[in-house]
């Protein structure tokens, strides 16, 4: 029976890619089940995310013979559709967002395997074991926060793993955090980036009386609050909610938000160009 | 400079396909700017739209060589991304959804051409020619449904047109009209399909007690309300609403839906394959 | 310190009730915190909804004055704020709806006891057990209809509870169930009704080619699909959408339409009035 | 026949007071047909907005009743509900905005009475005129920044107005403007607030790579795009938005938010308090 795999391909733009890429695909048996290209202009670059199956296949001779026929700066890769994406996730204190993501794993909803859950509280500890998965507690007290994070550091370093999500993981990360771990780090911020950048949004954005509130789900870089955003999402609230009201709205969104991120980041979907995404 | 055309392709799928186009499409020299494909997997039909560059080109023979090498069932287009579509607007006594066309025309913010706008009523007529639009009062007035019919569409045919935008035309068309224009016709229906089919869908909303109200730009078919769905909208109310703020809210949504509806239509971007669209 | 109390009253309209009522709970030393009204002018009916504070009070001796004030037919209900609502969950086979009531009330999000879990299916025993919710298993096998279901009203039976939810319980119930628990029967149904009424919505949907899927939370009353609906949400989706891939995305508009409504309703917030919902 | 009232109050809080209230108007004998009420707990204020029928009434009598049993520092306002608010409109070179209201006033959908458009450019001259409305253009050319906002403040002032709309005013406003006519300017600008402040909010959203745009109704005070919002919404884009097709989707959320915001404005909804609003 025909497998299935995704083909991520981004190279500078040039007349005739697709042709090339779909030619070599043709000579390798393989079929396009579902195709998609954007070329992004102000950079000069061609993205292409391809579904194909295929009988047997030597994929890395297939990545090889695209890597020959593109020019030097393209990247591509080919991934297994069905391999499970391993993740780890960080929290502080409040479980809705972890809680939907266990939830969504248990139910086979999502193609995740979560491999710990690493927290400096010890709060969603009693969740996270529920579902059977492991937990470590890196405690922030008495030492200093750059002990703090190279204890993170170290811990995270122990797992193979695809994605770090910042599961409402409530502390700022250094560069040397962030570097280590490029493009791989998702974090949900509640707010409607780049309204409200920084500490306390909720308590902002009912300071300022907006009829908005929202959720940003972006890759984390050094610039705080500045990554590439994959998903956002928004409520209309009213002066009737107090700010208790408009963080539990606010928690809704987060973890709807987030997990539409996952979706799309764990289904090969979302591309990275500077400070944006391509989201097929 | 080069010039832009839009291709279009709906053909029986079949490996290769992809590559194949685009070879021609190098062969002829054109540079793709914007390319959609997608498979209908139950119908086994392959669709693609692509947005191309091309400095000189002989239209006619780019097509006769996608249709040599395609099979015989395939459809094949290939249009000036820059001609404004020529439409035509039937109105009965409502204004909100013609004003909004009008405006968007006036301000060069929708590619077309209004030829006419032709009423059963004369309450449009004021508002059409304010903006300098030829208008036809075909009444209903002493007449069977069926001459009313027959004038609409002598009057029609005199036209040269490309599509036919019911802009809240209260007369239910016959099979005869309809087959007429096959795949021509553009309603929109003050529901979200197939929430309240047939007559006086707010009143049932009110009466039912929704939460959403919506509306449903679609192609005309034979079957009344049952044509391929375009785009929809809603919006929230509440308790709160009566009937008559119900069609206040509704008419915003009403005009917002079939201008998205239109804005596709419009910039070539809709397939229709049986009772459904393809929405590029 | 004060106690907050919520007080419901719907009652025949006529002129001068706000200020008899208001009077009522000044006399007693109430102090209003949050005040909704509402006229039903089909009906004639006035809704109000008192959100109170007071020190000491006699709950029983201030609804009697206010019976007393209103006329026969008004209802007259005065709630501890604080008080859990005591829950029963039907489940069939799917986890996700569950999940989140449970994940809610773990989590304090949601002011919930939940009693038990009921379900006709084995499948969702392991989630529930996990937050330690009492589970119980009636099975459908090798019994009719109606003998499943008179086992389901003595097991209901045996608990003191506020509401009976509906998380994705597959079962029609029957008019002898149904008005056993007038008022007290919350469904979460897969559309947005009245679009899509009875089995398989999804597929339904997916066959019409909609552009919005939905969802909609209601009283469950004699009429199938036909109750008082409290929520109604949607999501937009395209003719990329698998059968399998709208499903997924209605799951999440399914918790988060049916826990919108648990909000509302644990709140104390929606009136029913015939066919329809009054939601302050 | 029972003629329609709007009584708008904002008083210091205390017990008893809508009982105060109601008990006066029923003295008058005035039946209440929707109440609204809210208390802003930071500000210990309380509102209320009353729709009332009466038959007979002496409006000055029963203001100077309510003001006399209310504090010193209420403000009580009772408004024809049927009276038409009377509209300035500022434009520079864009029709949508103002083409949409001009339409809504045509179309008897919103309660205004256009008095003048007055604009720095000529460009909107035309559409104003379709409609039979006074259009004022007062130049920027040759005159410094304080000398043209001395003439529009000159011919603003030759009008008896209730608000002036800026439909895409394109112009900074100076402190003394903003001063002159407090609570009375109505903005729309073209981002989700607090995002984007300040000009070209489109480009900033295209280069921060947001996945949502907006719009957002305020009333204008000293401090730019920081007044009090009104409505806000916003709509989804991808990275599939060239610079040009986000302020297209825009134009279609400026002119729906502003006229929503119109529609709360002129029925009298909205009260001011501090920085933000109150919506009934």
């Amino acid at each position: 029976m025909a497998h299935k795999y995704i083909v991520l391909i981004d190279s500078p733009d040039k007349k005739g890619l697709i042709q090339e890429i779909t030619k070599i695909l043709l000579d390798f048996n393989c079929n396009i089940d579902k195709n998609d290209e954007f070329v992004d202009k102000d950079n000069q670059i061609f993205f292409m995310r391809s579904e194909i199956s295929v009988d047997n296949i030597d994929i890395a001779l297939l990545k090889k013979t695209l890597q020959l026929a593109l020019s030097k700066e393209s990247n591509i890769s080919i991934i297994d559709k069905d391999k499970k994406k391993k993740i780890l996730i960080l929290t502080t204190k409040e479980n809705h967002v972890l809680g939907d993501i266990l939830l969504r794993q248990y139910d086979n909803d999502l193609n995740i395997n979560i491999l710990a859950v690493i927290s400096n509280r010890i709060s969603t500890k009693s969740l996270a074991e529920k579902f059977g998965i492991k937990y470590t507690h890196i405690d922030t007290d008495n030492i200093s926060r750059e002990e703090h994070e190279s204890l993170m550091i170290n811990e995270i370093k122990k797992y193979d793993f695809d994605y770090i999500i910042l599961a409402k993981y409530m502390r700022i990360l250094s560069n040397n955090f962030v570097e280590k771990f490029q493009n791989k780090i998702i974090n949900i911020h509640h707010s409607f980036l780049p309204a409200f950048i920084g500490a306390n949004p909720y308590q902002k954005a009912f300071e300022r009386g907006v009829k908005i509130i929202g959720a940003t789900a972006h890759f984390v870089t050094k610039d705080l609050d500045e990554g590439p955003i994959i998903t956002q999402d928004v409520q209309h609230v009213s002066h009737n909610y107090s700010l208790e009201e408009i963080k539990k709205s606010g928690r809704v969104i987060e973890k709807n938000t987030l997990n539409q991120a996952l979706d799309l980041v764990v289904e090969d979907k979302v591309f990275i160009i500077n400070n944006k995404t391509i989201v097929f």
